[in-house]
This record gives structure tokens, C-alpha cells and sequence, in this order.
């Protein structure tokens, strides 16, 4: 077992605007700004890496900025600030990757970067599902608002031959138990993918930092508000599909590859993966569209 | 001063197909390969790099491949082998590096990335006329057709007061020594700057390879294929704005940021910058565009 510090953050339960929203997503990297600052400050220590003269952060989903630019800020704030109270002339240089799916705009991503950035910027394309850094060549896993999708639509909802088939919706939240298992079960395989991964590319005494919509320990699937959004909009698609608008085929082939797990159920996987131990949990406070200054109503 | 392996090519004297054709520069890379393997296997020795988990490659100006690809595949088969011959247990992991200006077409790299790669690919958007990596962070640094574009024109061309002004040309081929000295200078200082940046980024023992179009030592420039080919160019522009249909001042302003430096010169940078010893130095066979299967007719 790798000896390694693991540390995952749930944002607590949502509102309707759960939606992939840059200026939400910046309430969020606000809200958590001091619980990210706070966990380093307490968790990471630069003493653990003497030889290291790069340290290297990758922010895993980064879309195409600028909320992946100010949690990286965020992050080497913190981060200097320690190596600076070790020894302020041991300062290591600094390599950021960004990554996200090969079919991200890394174009915009690039064009974008802070000019006076301190610190190398690279751009890692592929699933972070999958290994994507060579062995313990990263100090800091970031992730915000990514992990809620999964790799695949769990293949069992899709087959009309399996009692998970998920005719007629395109989500779990207004589905059967074998439903919501399939999603859940193919949570846990992801999430255990992830872990695996990064317990291979994060050097010994790293530390992962997850940012994530999660749904509250003990409420009801049917009752999570990102998941009642999804029962709307299948709602919407069949209304089409029975008035002969859309192929009714179509609605049932499709489903969200989205899951909103628990806090308990990331534990739970963190515990059976054995690769992480967790040094803090907590939920943000809610960050409402209406805190959003100039935010759109949805 | 730092203590490296540098090693240089240069691909001999041109013929008119030196343009930035991608089919001339596989023609390049083939006829440039058993050169490139030779080099790795005389002069590298992983032997120097013991704690090294992972062997970094940086293909410098990587366009948007499949040249890159082939030109990555060629360095890795021969360091592998080096690798597996002193232990086939301790074959590190490879990270690669891709690198071009910001504007460069990443999402189509990122998409034409060979799936069954035997390395973690990144991209990395910036001038190779900066620092782009962090320090003593690169094993081989590789780049192929890049170092003839200088990092901008040299200012005094653009000058109206100045000796050096290049009016009625785009190009120094055809104009008088100041222009030449110009484009001279600034290219001496590009590889300068080039030469610095890298001294920082490659660790004791590395190794630089460049593939470059160059004059033949002691051919005048305005003898050499590729400036005659900016001269026709710029006689063309200079018609047209004869005849009205373009403005004269926007010829003037024009001129290509691109300089055929000889053998000789190169050689003459590195030692005056001193940073690294020159291993091996060829030029590589003529690789005409009649060489090339189903090549344009240039």
C-alpha cells in the first residue's frame, strides 16, 4: 500500500443550479478557497520531498479556464508560502498540468494562460480515469467539479435484455433500485480508477483535493435537486417522443453519465481502494445562483 | 558552466522544396533517423541519470504532427534499447513534451495522438526562445525544421531612419550587408537565447538534437535556394504594388522572420555561448521533393 495522504472535499447538498456553470463553479472555488488553503497548510509538508526541485500540481478536468487559473493560484499561494517558512531559498520551480478530455478546447485553454503566470503551464489530453502521469512525478491532485461524470453510461441500462434497462428515462433518479445500483456500481469502479491511477503518479506524502456536487448522506436519489433535473428534462424528451417529435428509441438509448454520489459513498470506495487515507471532509456552504454577482436565473 | 552533451545537425545545403512542407520534412526525419539513433546511442548514457524514474523527451516547434510522432518514435526505440541493455529492469517511464507557439493547433495534436503510445503525452504552448521547462527537468531535447524562424524581424529593417531599412524587399537574399548583418545578428542571438533557456531545462548529461535547412559554408545568401525563393517572392509583391493592386508601404513593413545560418554560424554561437560541446555535426542527404511518393510538383 502507498503511504499517501488523501484528502477529499463533497460540496455539500445542491441547488438547481448544479448545472456545468463557470460562474457558479467560481462561487464554489471561492467558497472553497480556505478549505483548500487550510488542508495544505495542515497536510502537505515540503519537507517530505528534499530532492524534488519541480513541484508539480495537475488540476484533472480543467475545462478551458479561467476557474482552473485561480484554483491553481490559489493552490501555489499556499504552497510557497510553506517552502517559504522552511527555507526561502529552496523555493522549487513549479509545473502545472491541465487536463482534461482529448476533445477539450485546449486551443482556448493556451491562449488564455495567465501571462505573468510563476510556474511551467502543459496540457496532459485523455480520461483521468486512466493513468496519465508517469510514477510519482505529482505533489498536488486538484479536481473541482469533474468527478460527478463518469467514464461510460453504465452498459446494463442500455440493454433491453437486462432488468436495468432504462426505458423511457435518461437518468436513475425517477428509476427502479437496478437502476440506481448500475449507476452506483459504476461510480465505485470510476472512482476506484481514479484512486488507482493517482496513488501510482503522486509521490509519497501527495495530497488529492477533490471539489465535488455530492448528495447528502441519507437523502433519497429522487429527491436530490441535480438529479431532479435530469427527471425533468427526460420528462421533456418523451413528451416530444410521444407527440412524434423525436424517436422514442432515441430517449431510451440515452442516459446522463452522471452520478451524484454520497459523502459516505466516497468514503466507502476510498476505504475498500486502501490507496488514500482521508484527512478532511467537508461540506462548502451553499453557493446559490443568487450569490453569483450578474449570475443568469436558471 | 554547465556540463552537457549538445549536439547539432544541420541539413546540408537546400533545393527548392525547403518550404514547410510536411512531405519534404518526413523525407527529413527518414533520412535523418540512423543519424539521430547513431547520436543517442554514442552519446548518451543513462548510467548519468541513476534516479531518474522518468526519461523526458521535448520535441521543440512539434507542429501538428504526424512528423513529431514519427521523430518521438525514432528517439524513444533507441533509448529504450540503450535502457534494456544495461537493465532490462530499470526502464524508466517517458514523458513527452510537445511543444509549439500558443497558436499552434493543439486540439488537432492532441486528436492525432498514436493510441497505443508508449509515453504520457503533454503539450506545452510557448516560444522556445524562453524558458518552457522546469529546470534540469529534460533528457533530449529534440527539434526538427523550427530554429530557422527567428523569434521576430530584426527592428533596424523595419526603420525608415535606419541603414539597415529593407525597403522594397521582404527577404535579406537580395539586399545590402546591414540588412544581412541584421538578420545575421538577430539569429545569433536567437540560438543564444535558445541555447540559455535550455542549458536550464536539460540535466547534466542530456542531450540536444536539431534537424535544421542551412546554407552550405561559404555560399552567399543570395545564392542559397531558400532566400531565392523569398526573393521571387518579394519581386511578385513589388509588381503588384507597381501595378497599384497592393500598397507599397505594407511591402515595405513585410519581411520573412526567417534566416539560413551555416553550419559555421551555429557552430560559432554554441562556443561563444559555451553552455554546450558540439558531438556531432552532418549534414544529412539531399531529400528532393522528387524523392518524396506522390510529392506536389514544387
Amino acid at each position: 500500500m502507498v503511504s499517501l495522504n488523501g484528502f477529499a472535499m463533497a460540496g455539500g447538498d445542491g441547488d438547481q443550479s448544479y448545472t456545468k456553470n463557470s460562474l457558479y463553479q467560481r462561487a464554489i472555488i471561492d467558497a472553497g478557497k480556505s478549505l483548500i488553503q487550510k488542508s495544505i497548510s495542515d497536510h502537505l509538508d515540503p519537507k517530505k520531498f528534499p530532492a524534488s526541485k519541480t513541484f508539480r500540481i495537475a488540476d484533472l478536468g480543467c475545462s478551458v479556464g479561467p476557474n482552473t487559473f485561480i484554483s491553481i493560484d490559489n493552490i501555489l499561494d499556499v504552497v510557497k508560502f510553506k517552502y517559504l517558512n522552511i527555507n526561502a531559498n529552496e523555493i522549487p520551480e513549479f509545473q502545472v498540468y491541465f487536463n482534461d478530455h482529448t476533445f477539450n478546447d485546449f486551443n482556448t485553454l493556451f491562449k488564455s494562460l495567465p501571462p505573468n503566470r510563476e510556474y511551467y503551464a502543459s496540457g496532459v489530453p485523455g480520461s483521468f480515469y486512466t493513468r496519465l502521469f508517469p510514477r510519482a512525478s505529482l505533489h498536488i491532485v486538484h479536481s473541482s467539479y469533474s468527478l460527478q461524470w463518469l467514464s461510460q453510461v453504465p452498459r446494463e441500462i442500455t440493454d433491453p435484455n437486462s432488468r436495468a434497462w432504462n426505458k423511457g428515462r435518461i437518468h436513475y433518479a425517477d428509476a427502479g433500485e437496478e437502476v440506481i445500483n448500475a449507476y452506483s456500481r459504476q461510480h465505485a469502479v470510476d472512482f476506484s480508477k481514479f484512486l488507482n491511477a493517482r496513488a501510482q503518479e503522486i509521490v509519497p506524502g501527495g495530497l488529492i483535493m477533490l471539489i465535488l456536487p455530492a448528495r447528502t448522506n441519507g437523502v433519497p436519489h429522487s429527491q436530490d435537486p441535480f438529479a431532479k433535473n435530469n427527471v425533468r428534462l427526460g420528462a421533456c424528451l418523451m413528451d416530444l417522443a410521444r407527440k412524434g417529435l423525436i424517436d422514442e428509441e432515441k430517449v431510451d438509448s440515452f442516459n446522463t453519465p452522471c452520478y451524484m454520489a454520497s459523502p459516505h459513498e466516497f468514503e466507502q470506495v476510498i476505504k475498500q481502494n486502501g490507496r488514500f487515507s482521508i484527512e478532511r471532509m467537508e461540506g462548502l456552504p451553499r453557493a446559490k445562483a443568487s450569490h453569483i454577482p450578474n449570475s443568469p436565473k436558471i
